[in-house]
């Protein structure tokens, strides 16, 4: 599984791919930043973002996109900004039927410091360590990236052992009988 | 000036295209509003948002594009949905080289009405006279979009002289001796 980890910002806008199955050591196929000048724009900074995502979309070929659900109750001059980043990688995913999951900073940090509370350093000690990199990833934007795209190949079996199961019920089936264990 | 008012929002997001300059009679060329299904993805629901706006643009052509600016203090669920419409809606302006221009909601009510805390039934009761038409245009996220083409176009020209004076101080000119009066 090819995941793009989207961190997003318009300013910084923290992008990681790796590939992996849970279970198996995991490889960093590339990381970055796409940046947009902060005197530029609001709509100029979207477009700027836009073209960033599409070119790690071209060149890696994610089958799927992580991105990090933004809430409100944050800053409120970041946050909209963050918003707005993320609207626009999820809709350049989205374009390209490339499924998009979200998942919490605590749930990121949870996967991969096994506490949803770590701090930056703690994360980028851990990306290092489980894509088995000479150093942590810089800025944190980019090793959050990567962090994001860890976390949803670790999670998605047991999300799709659920989504699964959604469908089964919905469709009418037991959901009990046929459930698969990963 | 023909301008496209965005009222931003996932479930819908009004547009609304007005034609005029300040001190003249205005002219509606339409009103509608872009609809994504509630239970849809986030990331397919950003896709139909942008293909209603670019609709919208490929048959209007405006010269600018006036979107409603988000704060985040109002409802935490709705916010988000509205800065990522919003952030669409930029982009596609932006992607055309559309100049996009936001209002907050009471610059927009105090433009139409006189008055920044005026309802939702005196800004569709002023947009309904000043357009001229037979009844206020429904839902109120459409009215809302024509009012925010009426704000722009009334507002535009004392904003293209700050601009104006803006370019001749960062160019070094005497910005008081050349301001042209409008």
């Amino acid at each position: 599984m090819r995941v793009l980890g989207v961190d997003p910002g318009l300013t910084r806008c923290g992008v990681g791919v790796v590939e992996g199955v849970a279970g198996r050591p995991l490889t960093m196929l590339g990381v970055g930043v796409v940046r947009t000048p902060a005197d530029a724009e609001l709509g100029q900074r979207l477009v700027a973002v836009e073209q960033g995502i599409e070119q790690w979309l071209d060149e890696h070929r994610p089958e799927f996109v992580a991105v990090e659900r933004v809430f409100s109750q944050h800053n409120v001059r970041t946050v909209m900004g963050t918003a707005q980043a993320s609207a626009v990688a999820m809709l350049c995913a989205a374009r390209r039927g490339i499924p998009v999951a979200l998942h919490t900073p605590s749930e990121v940090k949870a996967a991969v410091t096994g506490s949803g509370r770590a701090d930056k350093a703690q994360v980028g000690a851990m990306v290092t360590r489980l894509l088995r990199l000479a150093a942590p990833p810089k800025p944190a934007d980019a090793a959050d990236a990567l962090a994001l795209a860890i976390c949803h190949i670790w999670r998605a079996p047991a999300q799709n052992r659920l989504q699964q199961a959604v469908a089964l019920h919905a469709a009418g089936a037991p959901s009990t009988s046929k459930g698969r264990r990963g």
